[in-house]
């Protein structure tokens, strides 16, 4: 199948999760924790990534998957052709604010991000590109944000980062116009996209930053783990991206 | 001039400024620093506001206007009929983002709050109520959130405050299921209405209150300065606003 058709099926997929997701809101929902009081899962997380399990095995059943909920949440490697997937980013906005939460899916080959897709369901935006295709918004193609530096513009931060200053993440949105705290990986990354935030400091697993790298690439944000290091896909990690100005500034001052 | 024509006209003259702003927003900004480099006006805040005013005093001459900039930002007292605005709450995601940004307008009668209205522009939310009218989202009246704790919901926060833990407020944040930070008062103040969040700690001046704690009362919200005593309407404050529940627990607990 060409990767055309795949985009296309991909969005498919996409819309048909969501349809569901949005139904799901207007039900009770079950909620669960898993490491801890804030760390939440519901059935619909699981459901919907159920759903992208299946669709996957039926079309490329020689595909591998990495994906947040039980018994896909670790994989040995990136070779050969890896789905990365959150079927919701954001769950805990997902349960309290019933918005401001995403679908994230990402499609590596031989540990390269080929296709990337955020959608905020609720706002019905689905953010996606992929390698040398450019970034859009639904179907219109996207301008690369300006590469404006730390001084100049809004950042998005994991709360306990800021608040405890890890990594010297205090100091850095100080030193920022101001930060932002969404909840959400996908909605940080969507803000970069859109130049609206010049970066995003966070503790992040594969499946909240896959789809996120490939969009990022596309408009030349630079991204790594907090001290620079490339980013693992095995492990939770504190995570830096921000424009190129931006990521060095972080880098050579507060690091 | 009945209360419901005086609805119905404040809901023309914000469709107007929204309007005039979404347009602004095609052209280049004038950007200018206030108390500090991050604390921005443009000529869109002063000329919504400058709108609003002219409106004001050819409708309602006797009326007095407390607002955000220059020339109206202090009032000797709350007797008579005064109108709180707040043309562009948020200055700065609207210079940043384009959105995430609120208009305010409040009427106060002998210092009790009558009408209030927060309107959402990019989202086209108007978020509007009255003493003993209720809370609506456009002509839709919403449903009283429910009075969760502390510990069960999200809460808005002031990043500053949270970083520094003034008043505790990084100690309360992390009390709570987890803090967001808009970067507007409006937002945050819609988030609680809705039932999206618990409640919201930040330093506020009156202009970025006013409006809300009309509807907050409407949904018998609880709020103060974060000492608990009265607001000032004088000058800019430690704020909080939270359900009646959450707003014990963090008074008893943590002031």
């Amino acid at each position: 199948m060409t990767t055309e058709k795949m985009i296309i099926e991909i969005k498919k997929w996409l819309m048909e999760a969501a349809g569901y997701i949005r139904v799901s809101l207007t039900n009770e929902l079950t909620v669960s924790q898993k490491s801890g009081r804030t760390d939440l899962v519901t059935n619909i997380d699981e459901e919907t990534q159920s759903f992208f399990i299946k669709k996957i095995n039926q079309y490329y059943p020689n595909d591998r998957i990495l994906a947040e909920e039980k018994g896909y949440d670790t994989i040995d490697s990136l070779t050969g052709r890896v789905w990365i997937i959150d079927p919701i980013d954001g769950t805990m906005n997902f349960v309290m604010e019933q918005e401001n939460f995403c679908i994230m899916i990402a499609v590596f080959e031989e540990g390269i991000g080929q296709l990337g897709f955020i959608y905020d369901v609720m706002k019905d935006e689905l953010y996606w590109g992929g390698k040398n295709r450019g970034v859009f918004l639904n179907e219109q193609k996207l301008a690369q944000p300006n590469d404006v530096s730390l001084s100049k513009g809004l950042l998005g931060m994991n709360a306990y980062m800021y608040g405890k200053n890890i990594h010297s993440a205090g100091e850095i949105g100080h030193a920022s116009m101001g930060i932002r705290v969404s909840g959400c990986a996908g909605v940080e990354l969507i803000a970069m996209l859109k130049g609206n935030h010049i970066g995003y400091i966070s503790n992040l697993s594969p499946w909240d930053y896959a789809a996120g790298l490939v969009l990022l690439d596309e408009f030349g944000f630079k991204y790594s783990n907090i001290e620079g290091k490339p980013l693992t896909f095995t492990k939770r990690e504190y995570f830096l991206a921000a424009t190129p100005t931006a990521y060095a500034e972080i880098l050579e001052n507060f690091i």
